[in-house]
This record gives structure tokens, C-alpha cells and sequence, in this order.
């Protein structure tokens, strides 16, 4: 089957839809109706209808969603279905972080490796996963068919980092660092920049003042 | 002056905004036109123009933006020209690694205390800053006038702790918990969905192959 592309804004709604169906999943229920699962999830009933029939997820009349049906197209759509191999640049508390949380492994993204530049890491291990100096990147990549490259390290040395793993054939940056990173246009690069959803916070609580003045 | 409320569009770039305008000040760049602006950032010249007229950044022909007004015009909007004491409450990994990062108290935001279940880690300090024992967070906020609540704990424990937080006057939840919090309206809360953020790549590099065929 052809599939049509799904809006952005559908997919963007998707990993939420997946958690709860996994949660569903996780307590035993096999199938739930629009109308529940907009109790649960607070979103009308209607946009859940809208959402899940962009992929053949339809309902049935006084008979609901088969969940693990639903759960497993989006698993699909959202390319985790399969493995997808990863390293994590810096080893810093963050690195090392995102190398501890056995989840991401649980939805096929599988932590291979961590580099770093501090001599006094090599040879660390984090569950299971060695430290090993960042001098080793590039062969690593190619060995390992690594697609994503976490930048877990400061501004300075990230687009020099990003640039050597997408040379070396990583598809997509994860990137934690404070900066922008400017790849050329066919490499995925996922932002997560901590600084900026604090600040989010603080400009809430702000107007939140303003408006109780 | 009376301020009037600025898209939630516009909040969103701010950030962005305030992070280049505070390269360039570390630069010593002084002005800079929209032009200039616009080739760093890869955005239009007409947007920035738009985005900063909002909040009287009005550039002078021939001469540009002020960088250190526009700086701290932003840094006033968003919240971020006043401290906000924060606590972490789950000192594993993650809450280390927000703990350690001492950018975020440049912003003014302020980490006073770090609190965990775990016995172990009672006493030890992180970048100066204590792990306290969980039963001691409910007085703890209070005494310290604590606005913000990072959660970095599993998801089993999160909602309890979020609601405990609130009940003593937390007004904002940053959430790296994997799960929604429904709090009452009134609470701020900024999820940050790692695992989501994964899927959004994954999603990327699976519409990439289908492309590629």
C-alpha cells in the first residue's frame, strides 16, 4: 500500500498517542473507544477520529480501536519498528544520562558507543557501554552503521563534532548543544535546548504576573 | 509603558534571538543591521524586522538594532532579567546534569536544592548544592521561595511529587517525566519528551527512505 504523507502536525501528535496506547497495552486493554480515550488523553473525541484515520485506523461503531493494531501502525509510521543505532558524543553527566535510560533502547534506538575527549573516561563503562576516545569516532561510525550522533557536548566543539560524525555517514544529529548547527539540508537535526524551555518557564511566569497585577 | 501581549509565534523565536544577541555582544558587535541579522540566523530580514517591532526594537536606517538594547528588551520579556529559584528533585543522571550546568544560573536560574529518595546520595553536593533527602522538599520550597520544579525522576513517581511540589507553592513544573501531569491550569508546566524527540528523528529518517526508493 502507497502510503500518503501524514501532516506535520498529526505526526507531531503521534508519540503521544503511542505512550498512551503502550500504557493501554501495559494494563491488559485490547479495545478502547474515541470517547475514552479522549477522557483519558483530553483531547476531543473528534480530533482523535480526525488523527487516527490518516493511517487506516478506524474505529468501529459500539466496538472501539484495536489497540495493539493502533500501536503497532504508529510504531511504523514513526520508524520505530526498527533499530536504529546511535552514539552519544560527550560523556559528561548529560551523555551519560542519556546512555543510562534503558527506555529509548526499548523503542529500537540502541546506544553503541560514547566518546569523549577526557582521557580519564576511556575504559568507563555505562551500562554495559564502553567510553572510548572521541579519535575513534569516524571508524566507529562506519563499523557500527550509526544513523544518529547525541551531541551532548558545550557550543564550542559541537559543529566541529557534527561535522566530522555526518562526514563519516550519520543521518541525523540529536543535538543538545547551545548552538545551531547548520548541516546541509538532506541531515536530520533534532534540537533540544534546555536553556530556551526554561525560558519558555520564566516568560509564563512573568506574563502570569503581569495579568494577576 | 503598557505591554501589549506578543504572539506566542513571536515568544517562541525569542530564544533564538537572545542567544545570537548575546554572541554578539560577546563579540563586542555593538549594532547590527536586519540584514547582517538575517545571515546569521537564516531567517528573512522582513521577519526579524516584524518579530522585533513588536517590543519598540526599531532599527535605524543606515545604522540597525541596538544588540545590547534589544538584549535586554528580550531578557525583560521573557522573565529573565530576575532570578527563579529552582529545585531538582531526582538527583540521578539527568538532575546531576541540570545541576551541573552553570549557564543555566547565568540566565537566572537558580538551583538550590537537589532532592532524591535514594539514602545514598544524601549529603553529597553537586556543584556545591546538596541531595537532600525527598521529605525534606515541602519545606524546603517554602523557606526558599522556590518558583520551579524540574522533575527528573520515573514516570511512577512523577505526578505524586509534581503535585506535592505545587501544593507548596511551586508555580512551574519542568517535566522530563514521561508522562502528563494534569495539573490545574493555573500550573505551569514545560514537558521535555526525550524519547519523543527520538521518535521525531526516527520518524525523519523513515521518511527519508521512502523518499530515497
Amino acid at each position: 500500500m502507497e502510503r500518503k504523507e501524514i501532516s506535520q502536525a498529526v505526526v507531531k501528535r503521534l508519540p503521544r498517542y503511542y505512550r498512551y496506547l503502550g500504557e493501554l497495552m501495559e494494563s491488559g486493554v485490547e479495545r478502547i473507544s474515541s470517547n475514552e480515550l479522549s477522557e483519558r488523553m483530553k483531547v476531543t473525541a473528534s480530533q482523535i477520529r480526525q488523527d487516527l484515520n490518516n493511517f487506516g485506523g478506524f474505529g468501529q461503531q459500539g466496538y472501539g480501536y484495536n489497540v495493539k493494531y493502533l500501536y503497532t501502525e504508529i510504531a511504523k509510521i514513526l520508524g520505530i519498528d526498527q533499530n536504529h543505532n546511535m552514539i552519544i558524543i560527550g560523556a559528561g553527566n548529560l551523555g551519560q544520562a542519556i546512555a543510562n535510560y534503558a527506555n529509548f533502547e526499548k523503542r529500537g534506538f540502541v546506544v553503541k558507543g560514547l566518546f569523549d575527549v577526557n582521557p580519564r573516561l576511556e575504559g568507563v563503562t555505562v551500562r554495559g557501554i564502553e567510553i572510548r576516545n572521541i579519535d575513534c569516532m569516524p571508524e566507529f561510525i562506519k563499523e557500527h552503521n550509526i544513523e544518529i550522533a547525541a551531541l551532548t557536548i558545550p557550543k564550542a566543539k559541537a559543529i566541529e563534532m557534527a561535522e566530522q560524525a555526518v562526514a563519516c555517514g550519520v543521518k541525523a544529529i540529536w543535538n543538545f548543544a547551545h548552538t545551531d548547527l547548520n548541516l546541509s539540508p538532506e541531515i536530520i537535526v533534532e534540537n533540544v535546548h534546555l536553556s530556551e524551555s526554561l525560558m519558555r518557564i520564566s516568560y509564563n511566569i512573568a506574563k502570569m504576573e503581569r495579568n494577576n497585577k
